[in-house]
């Protein structure tokens, strides 16, 4: 059954009205009809199974028949990752972080990043489409560009994946299976000495996603399913 | 130092004349002269610093310096995927795993596969470029396109991943840390009954890859990262 996205749903509302595009891609597309049955999540864990009432191509109306309150993830999972040079390897890695479950993503603006800007709402929808594709019940939060220096102070004693020379724990034995995992992934160009530095002196652990050398995003969505892994 | 793939590449070759298009590349673009050095690799695990004897556009020469004899992987992860409907996403696939480490992927033809053909240079030229952007000294093999019912029988005693009911074990629980591993993905209609009874009569082992439903090229992502970890 088909799974849709509608934020404003929690175990208080009894009857829910389609956003006009839904709307259209429920009756034009899907074809449902008065009577038909679908499925909606408020990407916070809760689910309904919503029997449409009144279905048109500008308003489809449903009440809610069941409720489901899922148990959330073991872990959240807060990844920073600086966008690509080339948007759609970060595009590609909201989609599969989304389909495998991930809580969390700060675009981090690093000092070897190429990448300065990026279009929330653009990435929102990719999140959004992965979601109901994966009928995934939790919708990963996009946070706000942040710089490096701004975000280490803020988000302490966290996880961070970088090349250069020194002591580093392997990502999955460096994890416990559950609660609050911060962890860091650089540009092209990798994270500079001073910001490594910066980071190990917010008790940062330095860690390794394995023997390879990993493209940025790669390395995001290995670290992403490390953790859902070790959650398992 | 940039990595380069050189096929006939083995211990006992002394001199190397790379190929008309990377000539162009090394002289053009890296701008490389005589006396500069390069890495190579055979994909079989043998890597060799070569310093340059003679460069133009057209034939750029090098005298090995020295050899690097790579201590395989532990595992062999050989993959069977069906082609997704969209080849973007098994190219995205090929280029991941091979940044991650696989040893074969053999495309699939299964009943309810929407693409029946794909084009082997196109996806040999993407893993190439992937080995060289990671600096993996293992190329992937890419085997032909075969169908479901002429596989199995070939390869049994494998894992299939799929998304009927039915008994299932975790992957990351169900295999060990070394050894050959046949790991089957279905394509996005997933495998049909009949294929799932054929794989389990041939001593296939049906395992999960998580709790998420995963897109095709995602769950084979996931899993060949999940075979990487066990034997980190």
């Amino acid at each position: 059954m088909d799974l849709f996205y509608l934020p404003e749903l929690d175990a208080t509302v009894t009857q829910v009205l389609f956003p006009k595009e839904e709307s259209k891609h429920i009756s034009r597309v899907l074809r449902k009809q008065h009577g038909d049955k679908l499925r909606a999540t408020n990407g916070k864990g809760f689910e309904a199974v919503i029997e449409l009432i009144q279905v048109n191509n500008h308003k489809v109306e449903g009440e809610i028949k069941n409720r489901i309150e899922h148990t959330p993830l073991p872990y959240q999972l807060h990844l920073a990752i600086a966008p690509t040079k080339n948007i759609n390897r970060l595009e590609w890695f909201l989609e599969k972080a989304t389909e495998i479950g991930i809580h969390s993503i700060t675009p981090l603006l690093c000092e070897h990043s190429e990448r300065k800007i990026i279009k929330p709402e653009r990435l929102e929808k990719i999140i959004i489409a992965a979601l109901k594709q994966s009928q995934n019940v939790y919708l990963p939060k996009l946070k706000p560009l942040q710089s490096f220096e701004d975000f280490i102070p803020q988000f302490p004693k966290g996880y961070i994946a970088h090349c250069h020379e020194g002591e580093k724990t392997a990502f999955f034995n460096a994890i416990e299976a559950k609660g609050d995992i911060t962890l860091l992934i650089g540009p092209e160009g990798d994270f500079s000495i001073r910001e490594v530095e910066m980071a190990l002196q917010h008790d940062y652990t330095a860690v390794s996603l394995g023997k390879q050398r990993l493209r940025t995003e790669t390395a995001a969505l290995v670290g992403c399913h490390t953790v859902a892994l070790k959650a398992q």
